[in-house]
């Protein structure tokens, strides 16, 4: 069996794809569906996510996006949701309007200026816009725009909705999700054999189908989950289990409500030195993100992260200062020194790594799933855990 | 039995009064101790709040600031609190280490002039600092505060242990408290003779020695509570009951919280026009407050409020920036047009006003009670309801 610590977007992907391979899996989860991938804003955005610096995270937000499609077909027919509606594809508001990179200042337009030669450089299709081009695909932009960068093919996606119906789709292909802190690895002649749950014992989520857990041990500190793999998709968690280069980038973002979209697509920009994305739900929600900050395990809602929010988002787009605040939360991204994500075997036998996505989780979690699968062997070979000298 | 409707601040404090003269009362509130009592920061504070146009306004603030620490004594005695610990007196966080009021700018600094000359005049003590000595007593306080007016003997408390004390004190007192909407005010011969509740039969609260409704009746839309005196303390809300000219003012309020306290007194600025204050909580809570829109009933907590309150207060303390947001509500004050309240008969035999405290019910509560008791002529005649025409 194999057994996945962590259940975000990224662990309930792989738990996903292995089961519909048949393959018997086990997901271990304290709070499935919480964390980084309840904070984030589901922007699926390749293109305009990187900086010309970041050729090989481009290459890997590329090809994650082309999985997107479908991932989410599939994912919505197992889960039982409808094929489509007026929220976006599947039920998941999946939308591909694209993502418009605007510019206030002549530095900011300087740099559209470098990306979009670096795009068409990759035969990447963008479009370089005039302020007045940019108000005339989103209105309620602010007057001080100056120019833009379109790029048309870039999609986004409800991350709350993914998860559930990953959820609800491994709950119908019976595969348990144990909602227990995993303490330690199980380690056995040098190889990962297990994991140990904290606490008191485990039970698996209530629902038909569950499997009964594999084998049990009762050792000081909880029951042991033996495996054939572990997984460990734990995100900013991960190096608590494993030696790993991966530590908490927090972000705090805010979610409002709008009576009438103000925004057809994502739109981003950078305001007093900081990135900030507005993203447009089809149920009226419009999302504000999000801060990043290297403070450690902290996921507190401060007054300067609100600040920085409203600042920047009322700079983008002033409307939005009628908006009921409806949520805000922080969470805790999974960064590593690269920017790129661990997928793959380390140096361990028994443990596989998919973790360090940092802010590409829910972009990138079917190719992760693709990658394990050994599918995808020349990005694979990218984001090789065994890059990192101190990897276990 | 003297009904009254509305279970904030003011509504309690009469039924409490009213209770300990041995009087039969019962008090009417769909939700007690929500809506504006909720929302209140708390501040005692006559001097401060006041500008020199606004001499009744001034003398009714400090008459009701002398009343509250007898007030805050006695409701903790019959609350059962501690009478007094490290968060303030009598458990209700009540604090008298006075309001600074502090100028940015050359504009600023001569109102604050003006302000201490008047108050001066009428033989207040309030005493004038330089920038230097403001920050000597806070500080935590910006650079750029040029000076400030300090106001020795204003106070705060923390009106949700108020409320909390009032519903305790007066359930120890058997006083019923029932949880139901007032559709209508029941007039018999021109006389108010009691309320018609909304909706499904009304329980009273439990709790030993409820006494039962007194009289109740089953006509269409609910039962009828008859009272010899009908008191309204609807708030923002009177206007629904009686020909009465009280307004909603949405004000919006964040708590923040704070592992060392920033500040030992609140303190009050001017920014970018708008008034802010900051008022700390023995319990670590700093309380910002707070927006006065003109926007009828609409009490969503927005985007634009949110960013008025988060920068205004970063202007006047910028280490509110790391506090963690705790809380953010929206309530509605009753404003009127002479910012005085309405405490009293009208012209109604049967109904009495007990409303239009707009920012200062917390404040005037004491005193409001102590008026219908007949205590404060003088003051009585500055809140006389007759002296509108329009009031019923």
């Amino acid at each position: 069996m194999d057994v996945i610590v962590g259940g975000g977007v990224v662990g309930l992907s792989v738990a996903w794809r292995l089961a519909r391979e048949g393959r018997p899996v086990t997901v271990v989860d304290p709070s499935p569906a919480s964390g980084a991938s309840h904070a984030a804003a589901g922007m699926l955005a390749p293109v305009s996510e990187v900086t010309y610096t970041e050729a090989p995270l481009l290459r890997l937000g590329v090809a994650a996006l082309r999985r997107w499609p479908a991932f989410a077909t599939a994912l919505a027919e197992d889960a039982g949701l409808p094929p489509a509606g007026p929220e976006g594809v599947s039920g998941l508001d999946l939308r591909a309007e694209g993502t418009l990179d605007v510019a206030f200042g002549a530095d900011d337009m300087a740099a559209l200026d470098e990306l979009a030669a670096f795009m068409e450089k990759l035969d990447l299709p963008v479009e370089r816009l005039t302020g007045r081009e940019c108000r005339r695909l989103e209105p309620m932009l602010a007057p001080s725009v100056r120019g833009g960068l379109l790029a048309p093919g870039d999609a986004w996606v409800n991350p709350r909705r993914v998860t559930a119906a990953l959820l609800t789709a491994l709950e119908r292909r019976g595969v348990p999700i144990v909602r227990a802190r995993v303490s330690e690895l199980v380690r056995t002649d040098g190889a990962v054999t297990g994991v140990r749950l904290a606490g008191p014992p485990a039970v698996p989520a209530e629902g038909r189908g569950s499997a009964p857990l594999a084998a049990t041990e009762g050792r000081a500190g909880g029951e042991v989950l033996a495996a054939e793999r572990v997984v460990l998709a734990a995100g900013a968690w991960s190096g608590e289990l494993a030696e790993v280069p991966v530590r908490p980038v927090k972000g705090q973002i805010m979610r409002l409500r709008s009576p009438q979209p103000l925004l057809t697509r994502c739109v981003r920009g950078t305001v007093h030195g900081s990135p900030v994305y507005l993203v447009p739900r089809g149920d009226g929600e419009l999302v504000v993100g999000a801060t990043q900050e290297e403070l450690g395990y902290d996921t507190r809602v401060t007054a300067g992260g609100l600040y920085e929010l409203l600042r920047d988002a009322r700079e983008l787009v002033p409307g939005v200062t009628e908006l009921e605040v409806a949520d805000v939360v922080a969470g805790l991204r999974p960064g590593t020194p690269d920017n790129l994500p661990l997928i793959g075997p380390g140096r361990t036998p028994g443990l596989t790594y998919a973790t360090g996505h940092h802010r590409g989780g829910v972009l990138m979690a079917p190719l992760t799933a693709a990658i394990l699968m050994g599918e995808e062997s020349e990005l694979a070979a990218l984001c090789s855990p065994g890059r990192f000298r101190e990897i276990s």
